[in-house]
């Protein structure tokens, strides 16, 4: 007997990158950030109560959404937290996608996004990016929403802050989700300081990329305050207390931390720069990358991911039209991307 | 322009008990436990490495559902662990009940189950409980899915293991969801022990009661394996990492201390007998609760909670058909309990 419901039945999960269990591995895959968390995060770890776990958390993650707030210069009626920015993303697809046809996306982006839409029921009208993987906003005009990654993922490149501006004003009937998972390695500014004058805009953001919060789970929307009622009426249809205590509470300490976020950022960008050029050197096509990673064109990119895999070193590739000839190269320590690109050169040679 | 979607329009959202951000509350409201977790979660978090946060936790939270199956004696592909079982259980509403019509479940229950059927399109066929507030079996037979809570909340009162055995063989057809965030505080056998027998069987369990980690936000899900595949399923069209790396590792650092959360549930019994039988001693009729909370019939119940409010102390009343002559108090500490009937009685005799 087949208990699944129809909806599950239907199903397309996600698949995510490898999350290697033992050590060893030089880890490239999923656009983690090589420096450990703020020191301040290490310190609200150690003064975290152990007593306070016996209580529900505040259910508003109010502490958080004000230090979000301050952050980025708006009031915490305009921030929404959640569970990762996967799950603000989820939440807002169900609160301003759901039901409506012709929301517009790229067809090449997070692999999340046509997930979400199979998930809860939208028509996403998927827009081809040009062949040098470039958005053009005229494409984009009066959709029931639009979803986009600024920078893209995989890959890597960003839209100005006028052309999103754009894009919001295009598309005065729906929302416009910008995901900003990458912006702080971007030289563009963030969408955020459109949110006070446009109530179609949701800003989506993670502490999993920049402030190298990913074991932790926190994302957050900044918006009108409005569509922040919106996913906090969804979320409480779904769930009471979706972050926990210390999660609100490492995150919180790691926002008030914008010098160290920027300090490692500086350096994740002279490494990613730095790689990209080696990698040019070697002849290879490099996206202009806006992000912790690169969008790299290799001759044999599926024999080449294999090679690296067998020497654990893990990189992404998907075998999908487009992009079936590139990988994706999360920017490591130094250290790593040497040992990265020696590997590559041994398998040139041996070729 | 309102920018939500008609799903969203639709939304009746659950409402929480009250979290005050101040201290020097009596909090019998949520029926949180009143001692701290396990010395091994405090050990825990303190070799939690500040290192690992920037990684991505295991989407899988391999060691944590291993930890569960041990615990519980089933294989770990018979566990499925997410973020609170309020997650879990919004996921099993998809992945089992989306869709389809005749799911049983009683008028008088966790709050949060109309919500999920009102979101996840589920049609759900309510029967009311007797007049005594029991639950009998033979009004649930044949749906295409049953979601009870044993035992039940707010009435605390639960179901015989025989009796759930009756429930899950008279819905061949159907999912059988048995909510057990209480079954530690109860004399009742879990209905885990029918997993391995029934492929029709879910059962939810949540560390926030018995292993006092309600700030944590750690459920979990024991089914046949295909069951759990289906959950499975739905999670990674949502959320790949629902569950943190400090959320899995104490978890599992709970879940492995089987005396300490025996020893604290055996404490709470004997304080919430105490305190049934001070509450009995006043006239009031309780119901017999094998949980960490009381059912009592006061008169003026309304009038008893502003009250109790008023002098700091928070218990939990609906303004709800049947049950607007209740007070639902959680167990605390000894302390906490004579605080509580010292006020009520100090308010009688005002009367």
């Amino acid at each position: 007997m087949d208990y699944l419901s129809d909806k599950a039945k239907g199903l397309k999960p996600y698949i995510a990158g490898i999350q290697p269990k033992e050590s060893g591995w030089i880890k490239l895959n999923t656009n983690e950030n090589p420096y450990p968390p703020s020191p301040r995060v290490a310190e609200a770890l150690q003064n975290a109560s152990i007593q306070s776990l016996r209580l529900y958390p505040d259910g508003d993650s109010a502490g958080l959404r004000e230090a979000v707030a301050a952050n980025v210069g708006v009031s915490a009626e305009n921030v929404f937290a959640g569970n990762g920015s996967d799950e603000v993303l989820a939440l807002a697809f169900q609160a301003f996608f759901s039901g409506k046809n012709n929301v517009l996306t790229p067809d090449i982006s997070y692999g999340f996004y046509p997930v979400w839409s199979g998930m809860y029921g939208v028509g996403a009208r998927v827009i081809p990016l040009y062949e040098d993987f470039t958005v053009r906003i005229g494409d984009y005009h009066n959709g029931n929403g639009v979803i986009l990654a600024n920078p893209n993922a995989p890959t890597g490149m960003a839209l100005s802050l006028p052309e999103v501006e754009e894009l919001v004003r295009a598309n005065p009937c729906g929302v416009v989700m910008i995901d900003e998972a990458y912006i702080d390695f971007s030289g563009v500014a963030s969408a955020v300081e459109l949110v006070g004058r446009y109530s179609n805009l949701l800003v989506v953001r993670t502490f999993s990329k920049s402030h190298s919060l990913a074991g932790l789970r926190v994302g957050y929307a900044i918006g009108d305050s409005r569509l922040i009622d919106g996913l906090r009426a969804v979320k409480d249809a779904f769930h009471s207390y979706p972050l926990g205590i210390l999660a609100q509470a490492l995150a919180q300490a790691a926002i008030s931390d914008a010098g160290y976020c920027a300090e490692t950022v500086r350096r994740i960008i002279v490494t990613r720069d730095q790689t990209a050029s080696k990698l040019r050197g070697l002849g290879w096509r490099v996206l202009p990358s806006q992000t912790n990673f690169l969008f790299v064109e290799a001759e044999n990119a599926k024999e080449l991911y294999e090679h690296l895999l067998a020497h654990q070193i893990l990189v992404r590739y998907w075998d999908m039209s487009r992009i079936n000839r590139f990988l994706r190269i999360t920017i490591g320590t130094d250290a790593e991307m040497e040992v990265l690109i020696q590997c590559i050169e041994k398998q040139r040679k041996q070729r």
